[in-house]
């Protein structure tokens, strides 16, 4: 949840529970398909609970900001992976089976829907959760009526008619989860200032200036990671990192030298944070360059300093993506229709149809 | 909710219930509104609590399949504005004001619209509810978010620009609840069965057998109801009606000498409904013929015996009425719009389209 | 819950739920037992479940009040075991193993003390259940984590001894509950007015008089039910009985020639109760007499007939029986003890005095 | 909660979900009040307000175990009394009347009472929370049943008689919580690790080592804080210390030089904790001594070192203190009692008895 924390102060909830969660869902999901007479080996079943505690493994402190800018050459599915094989071969080739489902290479295709699809366990869990967390209830989904109206066609992951109506409300309470949290505009700029923050220390530490932070911090800072480098000592390193590593140098850097280093995390740490508008439309030039001189007269700082603080950028949704991973639809007469044709109703068609907002971001009058 | 209890044993909850959860939200939504700078004065206020309370006073036991079959000429909002006009007597006047904001005649339009209306305190309630209940999770609205999301513009209704996710899905849960409760298949079948229950009997009194049942009963399958003759005599009769009239003499016409009669209530009390299809085409005559026929056979009836039995008969639903009673937006630029067009997507569009299915009932092989 | 709606509008349950409910925490409870290698086999396992599904099934109607009134001879348990050992016939003995458990006779005794004893799965269900539709909260209990807490020592039932808490807050949710609401005054008198309905219908009835009731309720009111008559028939016309035969009869009773039926009966049907009055002490002769007195007077009728609406009498609970039904827990050091020794304070002892309260009923002035 | 997440890892809520959580209980106290008829001014809500809101703000972060080591001399009343003079000189004097009710001088005791009392908001709030976030479902109180029963008699805080059961709950539960989570065998150790931690650093910073810690961290390492010193300065710093600092600081110690300190913080992060047995008994000296032994030899360590991992202590509770501040009930005869007299039971006397246990820690076999 990144720093949704600012908007909705209940969204404390931790990684660990949502991992937890998801293996309770996959628990459910494994009975509710035998159940309807899909085999599933104990083998099989284990690879699925360890796929499923650990696809989110690879997620360091504050993810989305640090793969946008210190660690952004490998993804956290990278990572996880990494764990993984880690894990691996210290339990004696016991997670293989586990790794070919999370890397989608099983040939039991309704194994890897289920770790990673357009309906899977992890969303399940994870709308739930955070529609609790942050007290936004209509995100809240039925994750045990989806998984009961799951199951599986020639090793394909279906969906039964009956659940037709609970599929269009979780694609709904996903849009809806997306525009009014994730994407909530306070946190949207809380995620933004720590991006800048990591890239601004970054960029002093290349200048060689001096930064206090944790060691494994330091690491990440002063390496340039890559899939390719990324060994087990690397793995090491960032398995130590956590929010605290994070937030104890955010405090730290509050009291830097550096104007654009201090007043960036002071913004974070004392919730002051940027004004920011979202429109439907690209933001005019005009508009960013006005805001740009303005501040860079008032605190006599350049423009690529300035450019911290002023700054434009997009984001987007797409409800339901046609193309790729589908919602198939088993219905009563035994053929399988994706949703969108399967639903009585063109709306689903229409949320399929992605939207994309603009926002621009710029000091309010008193830093 | 009628015979939903026979699919969710849950359902257990009354009118009594809805009606005191209406005032709550009523209050609720008083004093948001109020918090707005509304101006709602104390009679008002006092109008507003009392025509919600009273709003499904006229609803009797059964009241969808009475008013298909011996109370067909006075609807139930007929009957509440008879009570509530019986009571404005008894109360020297003192629901005058009530009375003209249930009847929609007040100038302020949004006191009506908060009645009755495409999103009205009733809805708010009663979906809630009967998800609760039912345990149909995803009909599960935020009842709290959408009211404090309600504002009056020009004394009339309107829901603010940020609260349109929340509209968007709680008309996505109200077509839910639609299709997957108050539609439910079994359901459908055992109201049908209750409205042939009580035109056969109303047939055979007239044709001068004797029914056992309560005087209160009797009344009304003994007079013709019209909106003419509903006087305080007849007021004091149906106020005396409840569930327990119904089914005890459901219970005794089990046992009546008419085939009819007693099959249609031993299939009600034994829970032994007969067997349904819904498709999305018109049910073809041949199919329904087919059934009459073999019917009519085994048990040597005539075809108008047979046609209690043997039946077809359509369903639909429109999620988003574009015409009538509109959902306003607040826009945050200060103008307002049907929320059809403020939506970002196309799927309300969508679900203004009516659904129509089409539905053919039969017996199971053996009664 | 009887007539507890009166007083707690939300009480509107049923015992299907119970029954549902309960065969719910069985099966939680033998895989918890099976978990700690317990060994239940799958003929035990299904007597356990049917058992526990039809351990209330001898209840009729406003159970409590009919067993202190027309069927006074034979409990509720006696004809639960009626229907059992008639569904046996019909179902080739397979619940045999069922009857067993619930008489009490099973050699496992474990499994008997799940259905009946001082920590059972009927109280598990019925106390979080009645907690939960009355909303009072605090007779909530965590039947979860109670039966995450049993085991099995030399086939008898104990709880270990981390459990200790929960089953000392389990005694005292229960007192609770019996106070505030199965003893609640209002839903006491109107349970007392219920059972002075069925007596004097009886009465009535013995005496030649007319009364208007259902087929299988005049067949309880006309014939005196013991243990010996209590025959295949009776057993039919028992399981037709439910709520709708006694309250219709009621609803018609209002409107019979007898003083005291007719007002008895017009007093549950509008709520309009006797005033009562609970005291820690026995009520005074004198207090009685003065009401009856009144009362006679007023009304010009005989003191038997006055004595239908003035009368006293005791209610009393005891939280924790000392001496039957011992609630044993399994000390960490492998040792037994029953849960007033285990437990750190006095106040299970304590709570082993039972608590007795008198009251007395009569009229309001105005009947 | 300390360190509980390390035992229930749902315990991640925050002081500031507390805090706010007292404010909405203090609301609807306030209300009660008043619709009770008791006068309390617009002037004495806002210090009510104001006092529950504030009543926990010198809480620093792990606050008990900081009492217990660095912080010992100044309590986080006084510190919580320091920011309201601090923040009522800031807004000019308007937090007088709340600072009054804080310390208990305000002349309307039951004013003082709602904040720190037998049954105070604070309570009210903590203990529902804490059961819900731990899912310790037998904590669980009924907050809004408690407050509906408050009243006051002579500026006396009183809880009328219906309430008495509610109470007897409220006490049980709050025991249950203390011994169940509060004192959880896992937590007590975790606590103790974390004072010898703190105490630990303080000793080696005293003897001239450096310590990686934050400023504000280090300044309460370093100084002697007493109550006469902590003036605006320190509390500056105060307010800028908060679970970050800590956990970071624990994090780089686990690689200090130093046996002791580096073993305790490992065992935190890790959560590789001491083994602990609680006793009702004092522990036997020989049996300290033996692990005492054990353990020198085998890491060579000084006996003054061992005593970090190997010591005894004991906790105890009282659900309900006799004698300070003891629960009014206001009984239906208008007469006041102490709930341990007014209760039917001897249950509550017995809980007041307190109950003391004895503990033994020491390092499992390998560190």
């Amino acid at each position: 949840m990144g720093m949704s924390y600012l908007v909705y102060p209940g969204a404390h909830h931790t990684r660990f529970h949502h991992a937890i969660g998801c293996v309770h869902l996959m628990q459910q999901t494994v009975n509710v398909l035998r159940f309807k007479g899909v085999a599933i080996s104990e083998e099989e079943e284990t690879g699925l609970f360890i796929a499923i505690l650990l696809h989110d493994i690879g997620h360091g402190p504050f993810s989305h900001a640090m793969e946008n800018s210190i660690v952004n050459n490998v993804s956290h599915e990278d990572i996880s992976l990494f764990f993984m094989e880690r894990l691996n071969e210290e339990f004696n080739g016991s997670l293989t089976l586990a790794i070919q489902i999370f890397k989608g290479e099983y040939q039991r295709k309704f194994m890897c829907q289920l770790i990673s699809g357009q309906f899977d366990i992890d969303r399940a869990d994870y709308l739930k959760r955070d529609s609790f967390y942050t007290g936004v209830a209509e995100g809240n989904i039925s994750s045990e009526r989806l998984i009961t109206m799951l199951n599986v066609v020639d090793d394909d992951l279906v969906i039964e008619e009956k659940g037709i109506y609970s599929v269009e409300k979780f694609i709904i309470a996903r849009r809806l989860m997306y525009w009014q949290v994730y994407l909530h505009k306070t946190s949207l700029v809380a995620e933004q200032l720590l991006i800048r923050v990591l890239k601004r220390a970054k960029e002093l530490f290349d200048n060689g200036q001096k930064l206090n932070a944790s060691e494994a911090f330091l690491f990440f800072l002063k390496n340039k990671i890559t899939h390719d480098k990324f060994n087990n000592g690397t793995l090491d390193v960032f398995s130590q990192l956590d929010d605290y590593d994070i937030i104890s140098a955010i405090k730290h850097w509050q009291y830097h030298g550096d104007f654009v280093l201090s007043n960036l995390c002071e913004m974070i740490i004392n919730r002051n944070l940027l004004k920011i508008k979202i429109k439907n439309k690209v933001i005019n030039e005009n508009s960013l360059n006005k805001h740009l001189d303005s501040f860079k007269k008032k605190y006599k700082i350049s423009e690529e300093e300035a450019r911290y603080f002023v700054f434009t950028g997009s984001i987007s949704n797409q409800a339901y993506q046609l193309n790729t991973k589908r919602v198939n639809i088993l219905l009563n007469n035994g053929k399988i229709e994706d949703i969108v044709k399967a639903s009585d109703q063109l709306n689903l068609k229409a949320l399929s149809k992605p939207v994309t907002k603009y926002y621009i971001c710029y000091p309010k009058d008193k830093l």
